[in-house]
């Protein structure tokens, strides 16, 4: 039995109940006559208060234990409804598993993000990491949890590929000590598991990858990393306006039981951020999605450009993050979803319009954060398809099997991309994505 | 609904019940009075057998349908009992979504694993593939849900990595295009996410990473990738005998729940292997775990040395894969975890037993596969592992780190690692690796 499980089963526990708690101390208060330990196993941010009196205090030599020691309790539980927390032990037994040197570097006392980014092996040891880690835990468990229980099919695309990702020149390389092509062609850290989706959703219909992908970025912003994690579905037979309300969906199932699942740790989040972090999710759970032409969206910026840096707003440009801000902000004021992007903005491989300018794609913006999906409708013509890749000079014989898909009974497809760390800091209220991944991994930098 | 979901919920199936069905045609049979297309919408092996009569057969172009194509079929299901299969449907309404170009090169005719090895984009569109992959989704699924209900928190431990796998030479490195360092140092993708998990499991307790794993492995078998998915839990406050006892229970229950939810698949993949399958698994679930120490396997397998190519038989050798099948299939008769190894055949941060000569690790063997698992205690002593590391000439910088866990409240912690796809080889039966990943990847072959 974990402290979350006491906590959120507080009708189960009998007077005197015998408990074993195995964790690490948080704090030891008290005086000569009754002391009082926290302790925390890891299974919540809530902690268990140990009570510990008189001859016990010398006994198990409660003096000498510290923050970050690992040990063993074994008490009887008691409910203390009039108390801060809901319930505490009183120990019968205590053993000290193991100490901690001088200088354990999480202390009380107030440490910097800045600097606890320096120890990501340890950080997690204090209630701010503990609580993020948690709950990116939670939002990964809802979302697979979400797509098989919607008949999705988990498949693995491949991590090492041909596919340098559009030839855009950000994508990581892999070779093998000697740097001999070990594959015998250059090969490169995927940078979406799409492509691969796709071959499979023909077939299994509903398919979807939760992988790491790569980015060589050269930015040090607090938005990109060079290793995340990315959620991809891919539907058959599913066309645009069918897979946003997936991605819908998607987002209200997995953010709303996680805020049942994690409401401690969210309960937390939302005090150090002033009470604003709650009643942004609960909304955004409760609130319609918006479908927004782009070209509306950029008759309803251009009534406001006195308000950007980037005053230029015409048909062809990419929004900008201050854009999409405003849009989902002020605008709209809640999540919208922007359909049908010009063509020379969005990918190769998304479906043409008959407009003959725009394609059929989607990205899902959010107040306060901007972007957090984006997706389309696929390009299920051959001819239409290798057409475009002519037209953007993309060699066509990496990509062959990728054209390949569309002559053997290939069924209209579409599909997005979720950037898992973009989620947690959504649902996180998390300002820089290095705080929510365990090991960040940036250009220049790999620490542990 | 799914043709799955049909297939396990016959009894809500009333006479008539209208039903949609979208996928791809597997056959078309018949003759100028009635036809039979059968349907797979990638949910099950399991088929719908769709009815289409009289008129109907020129009115929707019947004789044009083929293998592999898309379709959409509206019509009323009946329940069949009396025949091959299940439930069968009637169609009011046939669209052809999307026809297959000649030269399909899925055919019903016998094709070969070598074949199909070369089209890992349309393999999948075979019984037997499709049954695979089925299955390799349940497995994954069953593993998320076992740890989530065990009060796990998935880590997501980095790809990218400083540490060399132990410098053994078989990592594969990483850089961008222009090679100059993007990470300022050598980096490497990681062969185990285990050190960095054993930091998230100091705070934690338990924890788990489910991920890609990477080595530059040059010999080209039927059990080695360069590319694998490992499963690899860490629990501190837990000795061998505990990790022993999860590993053995995780393994049952992600088993038989497997069995049972993907019972067509795993009925099909018996079939194919003269019901030899089903037993051996069957037989798995239901039997009790063996422990055997290591020194003891050395004596039982000397006795029957003539049995193996290697005969030299003692105390420091690495068993075998000969030797490790011959004990679980011959000795045992069944599951078996080894104990307490030779330190110098084992890693260098396991837990040194007091004898002096061996550590506490342990390999899960089972029949007809050998090694599934591999784990151990940790090395929770710092001077016991500093002195080891230094022994073996590894280089202590850049995991000075993962030393210092072990200052600051470290509780004895246990894990192991599973090969997710040799996991999957042993529940279908499947003899080659790269049958059980979608797009393998070995030295030298990167396909699509």
């Amino acid at each position: 039995m974990t402290i979350k499980y006491l906590h959120d089963n507080l009708e189960k526990i009998t007077e005197n109940m015998t408990y074993t708690c195995e964790g690490w101390i948080l704090t030891n208060r008290g005086n000569e006559k009754i002391r009082f330990l926290t302790i925390n196993d890891g299974s919540t941010i809530d902690n268990l208060q140990v009570v510990i009196k008189n001859e016990n205090i010398k006994k198990f030599k409660i003096d000498s234990l510290m923050l970050g020691n690992s040990i063993k309790v074994v008490g009887n539980l008691f409910l203390t409804p009039n108390a801060k927390q809901p319930l505490e032990m009183v120990a019968n037994d205590i053993t000290l598993i193991n100490k901690t040197d001088d200088g354990f570097p999480i202390q009380k006392k107030e440490t910097t993000l800045d600097f606890l980014r320096e120890i990501p092996h340890f950080r997690h040891r204090t209630n701010l990491f503990r609580a993020i880690m948690i709950i990116r835990n939670s939002l990964l468990f809802e979302v697979h949890k979400y797509f098989q229980e919607h008949d999705f099919i988990n498949v693995a695309s491949p991590i090492i590929t041909s596919n340098d990702g559009e030839g855009a020149g950000e994508t990581l390389v892999v070779d093998d000590e000697n740097k001999d092509f070990f594959f015998k062609q250059k090969a490169f850290l995927g940078v979406t598991g799409q492509l691969h989706a796709e071959a499979y959703a023909q077939g299994f219909k509903k398919v979807y990858t939760f992988a790491p992908t790569f980015r060589a970025e050269n930015s040090h912003t607090s938005r990109h990393l060079a290793e995340f994690w990315m959620i991809e579905p891919e539907v058959a037979f599913y066309d645009l306006k069918k897979i946003i309300s997936l991605a819908d969906d998607l987002l209200k199932k997995v953010i709303s039981n996680t805020l049942k699942k994690c409401h401690s740790e969210m309960k937390y989040l939302d005090s150090l951020q002033d009470g604003k972090l709650l009643p942004v999710l609960n909304k955004f759970i409760k609130t319609k999605l918006t479908i927004m032409e782009y070209q509306e969206v950029i008759k309803e910026l251009n009534k406001v450009k006195e308000q950007f840096d980037e005053k230029d707003i015409h048909f062809g440009i990419d929004l900008a993050s201050e854009h999409e801000k405003y849009l989902a902000d002020k605008i709209v004021n809640g999540p919208v979803a922007v359909i049908n992007y010009p063509k020379e903005i969005k990918a190769f491989y998304m479906y043409q319009n008959n407009d003959n300018k725009t394609v059929a794609a989607f990205d899902l913006l959010v107040p306060g954060i901007g972007e957090l999906i984006g997706g389309s409708q696929r390009e299920s013509r051959y001819e239409y398809l290798i057409n475009r890749m002519k037209e953007l000079k993309i060699s066509i014989e990496p990509l062959q099997w990728y054209l390949d898909l569309r002559k053997y009974g290939y069924a209209p497809s579409s599909g997005f991309g979720i950037g898992f760390e973009r989620l947690i800091m959504y649902v996180t209220g998390i300002q820089n994505i290095r705080d929510v991944i365990p090991f960040p991994r940036v250009a220049g930098i790999i620490k542990m």
